[in-house]
C-alpha cells in the first residue's frame, strides 16, 4: 500500500511504539521553533540553519555540514557525493539505504548495492574482506562502505568503536570511502558510552536524523569534507530539499541537540524493562540482553499466529507495535512514551495472546515481503 | 558559487526585493503552526497535512494531492509521474523546470527537455505545433507539456485562460499530458481574474509553491489524478521529501490559502507603482504596462554599467534587487514589503546611477551565464 | 513506428538515396573481412581491432581510440566520458546527439542538452558566447561542447577550420571539453581540403562512423585522451558494445580508411550534379552552391504537396529520397550510386511532380514531427 | 585493469580454455557470412537479420525477437523492457546480470538487483519464496525474476525443467516477469535433453548469445512478447546496438543454429574427460560428476598456491585456464578445442604443480575481488 488515503487520527491514549518517528514537538521545542531567527537558506542566509550546521561540525569534528529534510535524503546525498554511476557500495543486507529507501541508489545515482551479511545488522572485517571488485570492465567499481549505527532492522545494536574503526580503516586502505547512516547515532553514543566525535573519526560522511529519538518533527543533516558537502548541496537542490526559512525546523534540531540526547538513556531503560517483561510471556521469545538501545525486537511463537496478526490485535487493545517479519515484531521507545505506559505493554501482549489471534487469521503475509 | 559559506544576517532595514521567497512567517501564521494537530505523514497520519491535501483538491477540482518540500520537488515529482526515461517534455526555454532545477529531469527521470521560444515566457499554439516527435526509435517520445504560470524568467506574466486551454487541448489531442509549474499561480489568478479551478481544468497536474508570495517558510503541493499522485508519493519518498510531523508546515500553508491570496493584489499594485517610478529614471528602461504581477523587470542602459554592478550598488544602498541578465534586473514585491518601502526604491536606483557604477567595474559576468 | 516488422527486400534496380548507410560491402572489402586475423577484443586480443585503433590514433593524432558498434554508441560513450549526471552539453538544435539518439544523454548519462541555433547546422562564436551556466546550485554545470561535421540535418555542411578552432578554443578557455560527432568527418576533410589531424587538433574526442560514406556494414570509433577512452571502454561494456572477434568488422574499417576516403569526392560531385539538375525543376527549390558534400537538401513547393508525399511517389518510381521536414527532402549520394543512376533522379522527380501527388494526399505529417 | 592496452597475439598452439568466447569462425561460417543478403537493419530491411529473428521465434515459440550485439546488451534490453526505475529484480548472487555487466541495471535502468543464494548458481522455490517486496513507498517494487541457464559462475549447471517451471510459475502468480540469461542455453538443452521451446515456455523473455559455444564472432538475440521486444528495439538504438548491414553477422548466427548446436555434446564430453583427468591430480580437487556441460571448475589446494598463480603458470606452459576465485579455476571447452588438445591439459596442470608456483608468489589477489 502506497498510503494515498489519509488515516484517521489516533486516540491520544494509544501507546504508540511503532516508531520513534512518532514523537511530537514539546512546548519548549515549539517555543524554540517559533522564536527562531530566519532567512533564506537557499542562499545560506538563514542564521539558525547556519548555526545548526556550525554546531554539528563542532560536535562531530567534521569540516562541513548541510541541513536536509530527512534521513533518506541525507543518505542519498551522501551516496551521490561519493559515487558515480556504475559504482557499487558495500552494505549490510538489512541496511536502510539498501532496503528502505525505495531503490534510491539505483534511481538517483546509478549505484548498485552489494549486500552483505553480518551479525546484528553490523559488518565486521570478516564480512567485508575480499568484497571489493577488481578493476575490470565487467565489474562495478566498489567505492563506498555504508554502515548503520544503531542498526534498525538489524536489532537496535550499536557498533563497538574498535569494530567500526577496523572496517573503516580497511575501507580506506583499499581506496573506499565510508558513510554512516546515523539515523539513531545518538542512541549509539549513549548506549556505547563513546562520543559522537569518536564515532565520526573513521568516517568520511555521516547522516543524522532529528525526527527519530531526538524528537523533532522533521530534519536531518549530512556532515563530511567540504568537497563532498558542496556536491551534496547540489544534490539537495535537485532532490527538492533546499528550503527557504528552514531555520524554523533547524531551531528544533538545535533544541534537540541541547536537550534530548542524554535523555535517550530513559528510552533505553524503558526498552530493556519492556524486553524483560516480554521475556516472561509464554509464546513470546526474546533475549533481553540483546535490547541494547530503544528498539525491542521479539518473536511470536508460530502456534499463536504471525507477527502481523499480533500487531493487529495489539492495535485494537491500544498498543502500537509493528511487525517486522513473519514472526518478528519491533517495539520502539521514545520521548513520548513514559514508564507508566511501558508498564502496560507486556500485559497487553499477554492479553492479546490469551484472547487468541483467530480473529486476525486472514492476515497472512509479512509487512515487507510477499510471494 | 554553490554557496557553501554561511552569509551574514541582513540588516532589518534592508528592503529585500530579491525574491518573494524572502518572506518570513507572520505572528498569526506562526500561531497556526504552533497549534497544529500533528501526526506521522509518512503513514498519512498527520491530520493537518491531510486537511491541506483535501483543501487543495477541493479548491482545484483535482482528484488527489500530495504535500512536498519545495516547488522544485513537486515539479520533479510531476515530471516523474508522467514520464519514463527516454521521454521528452516541451517547455519554454525560460521555464523553471528546464533552467533552474539543476538538470533534474535528466538526472532523476532520464527525461529530455525540448525548449521552445514564445512571448513573455509563455507558449502559444504556434510555438508548440509540430513539436511532437514522431514515433521512431531515433527520437525521444514527447510525453508532457509543461507551462509556468506566472512566468518567472519570462517576466511575471500570466496565461490568458483561452491560450492555456488551447495549448492544453492541443496537447491532449496529441496524447501528451500537461503539467503546470504553478509556483506563483495565485499571482496569476489574482491578476487574471480567474479562479484556480478554472486554471486547473485543462491540466493533468499542477505544482503550487507556498514559500513565495503566499508567505510560508517552506512547502509545496502537487495535485492531479490519483494514479499520478500515487506515483509522486513514491518519488517523494525516494527524493527524501516524505516527512514526519509535516503538519507544522502544512498549517502555515492552510493559513496562507485562507489569508494570503487576495492580498497579492497589494504586491501587484506595489510592483506597478515601482515600475512606473522606474520608468521615469534616465538610464533605466521599462514598460510599466508589462508589469502584470509582482515581478518588476527592467534594464539598465549599458553606458551606465551592467545589471550585476547596479545590483551590487543597490545592495550597499540598502535595496536588494537581483540581476537576471547582462542588462536585466528583477525586483520582486511581497508580503514583507510595504508601500513606504517601495517608495524608496526608485530614488535609490536613481541615486546609484548618479553615483556611477565605476566602483563595481570588476563585476563583469552575468548572474546565470558565463563564457 | 518503431519498425518491428521486417520489410520486404528492395528491388536491386532501386536507386537508394535515402542514406549513405545503405551501402553494402564490396567484394574487396568482404575479402578483407574474411581474411582478418581475429581474437577476443573483450581482452584487447583481437589483432585487427588493435591495428585499427592504432591506425586511427596515428591518422588523427589522438592518444587512444576504442572501437564501437555504431556512431550513436561512440557518441554516447563520448558524452559519458566527459560528463557527470547534472551536466549539460552545448549543441546545435539539429545535432544528431540531441535529436536522433533517442534521448541518450538523459537516459544513459543524466546529461541535459542545451540546444543552440546557428547557420547551416554549425555553431559559431556568436552562437555559444554567454551560454555557459554560472556555478550555481540551480543550474546545470556546462561541461561539453558538441559539434557535428559534416552537419546532417543542418545540410551537409563542413566546418571551416578557423570557425571550428575558434569555438573550441573558446570552450577550452572556459573549462569545457569538446567532442565532434564525426559521423561524416571524411566528407568534411575531402570537401574542406584539410586533414583529419587538423580537424582533431582542437578536439578532445571525436567519433567516426564507418557505416556511412566509408561503406562498411557497421562499426565506429571514439578517439581521444587515454583517460577518457578508458572510461569509454567501460561504458561500451555496459552498453553491450564490447564484442569478441570484432576484427572481422574492423578489417572492413581498415579497408575503408585505405580505399574509400578519397573517392568521397565522387559522391560530392554526384551530389552537386543532382543539385544542379533539381534546380531546373519547377516546383523544386534548391541552391546548388549549398550542396557542399554528399547530402542534397531541397524543398517542394507546397502547392505540389508535401515532402512525405513526394518521397512516397518517388519510391514507387524506383528512387529512394527521404523526407526531412514538411517541405524538405534529402538525397544522399554514396559508394553504391553511380553517375548513371544519378542522371535518372531529377527526371524522376520531374515525372513525379507532373503526375501529381494527389494519390498520396492522405500522407500528411512530417517524418520526425507531429502535433 | 580496464584493458586499454592491446595484447600480443597468442601462439596458435596455445590451448585456450579461458572461455568459449575465444572461438573463431570456421571457413563454412565465413562463407555463409560472405554470401549473406544484406540490407539496412535500422529500417528492418536486412533480409538475413529478418530471417534470423523469424527462425528464433519459430524455434523458441516466442512472438518476437530482436538481434543484438552481445549477451550483455540483450540482457540489459530485457531488464529495461520489463522494469522501470525503482524496480528490483531477483537474481542469484552469481548471476551474470548482477555481477558481470558493470552495474548495468542501475546505470541504464535505475533498477536494483536483489541477490539470492541457491545451489549451483540456480534458484529454487525455497530461495525465492518471501523475497517479493510488499507494496510500500519505502521498498523497491519487485518486478522481474532473472535466471541463468547454464549457470556460468555457478558451475556450468543446467536448470531441470521442473525447477525452472516451478519458480517461473511462482513468479507469474505473484505478478513478476521472468527473463532467462540464456548465454549458454543450448549447452543446457543438449545436456538436459530438453528442447529450447520447452525452456522458453515459462519465460517472458530470453537472451541468447551466439559468440560462446555456438562459435560466432559476435551477436546475440532477445526474444519475447511483441510489446517488450518493441521496447527493446528502442533500448538497442539508445545503447548504440542498432546496426546497418548486420546480416553479415546474422548469417553466422543462422549457420550456428543450423550446425553448431548438437555438436556441443563433444564439448561436454571433452569437459567431463578433463574433469576426470584432473580428479586424479594431487593438489587439485574436483568432483567430475558436477561437470555437466562445457565448464570445468576445479580448486587448487592452498598449500600449492592460489588460482591466479596456477593460471599464470599454465599460461607459460601453453594452456589458458582462468582463475575464478581464490582457489577456483575454470576451464572451458569449445568448438576450437579438440580431444587431442584436451588430453594435454591435465598433464600440464600436473607439471605446473610439480614445478611449484613459487615463481608467481607475487600474484596475490583474486581475479574479480580485492580488499
Amino acid at each position: 500500500m502506497t498510503r494515498n488515503n489519509p488515516v484517521a487520527p489516533l486516540d491520544p491514549a494509544f501507546i504508540d511504539l511503532r516508531s520513534d518517528t512518532k514523537t511530537k514537538p514539546t512546548p519548549d521545542m515549539l517555543q524554540a521553533m517559533m522564536t527562531a531567527e530566519l532567512g533564506d537558506d537557499m542562499n545560506a542566509e538563514d542564521p539558525t540553519v547556519n548555526r545548526l550546521e556550525a554546531m554539528i561540525c563542532e560536535m562531530l569534528g567534521m569540516e562541513a555540514a548541510v541541513f536536509a529534510c530527512s534521513g533518506t535524503q541525507s543518505n542519498q546525498m551522501g551516496v551521490r557525493a561519493h559515487c558515480l554511476p556504475g559504482d557499487e557500495l558495500l552494505i549490510h543486507e538489512l541496511g536502510h539505504i539498501a532496503m528502505f529507501e525505495g531503490g534510491g541508489p539505483a534511481i538517483l545515482s546509478g549505484v548498485s548495492c552489494r549486500t552483505l551479511s553480518g551479525e546484528k545488522g553490523m559488518l565486521a572485517l570478516e564480512n567485508v574482506r575480499g568484497k571489493i571488485r577488481a578493476d575490470d570492465q565487467h565489474l562495478c567499481r566498489t567505492r563506498l562502505l555504508c554502515v548503520e549505527n544503531t542498526t534498525n532492522a538489524g536489532g537496535g545494536h550499536y557498533y563497538p568503536l574498535d569494530q567500526l574503526t577496523e572496517i573503516c580503516d580497511w575501507a580506506h586502505e583499499n581506496g573506499l570511502k565510508t558513510h554512516m547512516d546515523g539515523a539513531r547515532v545518538f542512541n549509539a553514543t549513549v548506549a556505547g558510552g563513546y562520543s559522537i566525535a569518536e564515532v565520526c573519526k573513521p568516517l568520511d560522511t555521516i547522516s543524522i536524523c532529528f525526527s527519530k529519538g531526538l524528537g523533532c518533527p522533521m530534519g536531518s543533516i549530512l556532515a563530511g569534507p567540504k568537497e563532498e558537502i558542496a556536491k551534496a548541496r547540489r544534490s539537495r537542490k535537485v532532490f527538492g530539499g533546499a528550503l527557504r526559512q528552514a531555520g524554523i525546523v533547524a531551531a528544533a534540531c538545535i533544541y534537540a541537540l541541547e536537550n534530548n540526547i542524554e535523555r535517550l538513556q530513559e528510552d533505553h531503560d524503558n526498552a530493556r524493562f519492556l524486553a524483560e517483561q516480554l521475556a516472561g510471556i509464554d509464546g513470546i521469545s526474546i533475549n533481553p540482553a540483546e535490547t541494547e538501545t530503544n528498539l525491542v525486537f521479539f518473536d511470536i511463537a508460530p502456534e499463536h499466529g504471525n507477527a502481523m496478526q499480533l500487531s493487529a490485535a495489539l492495535k485494537e487493545l491500544g498498543v502500537g507495535i509493528g511487525a517486522m517479519g513473519e514472526t518478528r515484531l519491533r517495539a520502539c521507545t521514545h520521548l513520548d512514551i513514559t514508564r507508566e505506559q511501558i508498564e502496560q505493554v507486556a500485559p497487553t501482549v499477554q492479553k492479546a495472546l490469551q484472547q487468541g489471534l483467530e480473529k486476525y487469521a486472514g492476515i497472512a503475509t509479512g509487512p515487507y515481503a510477499r510471494g
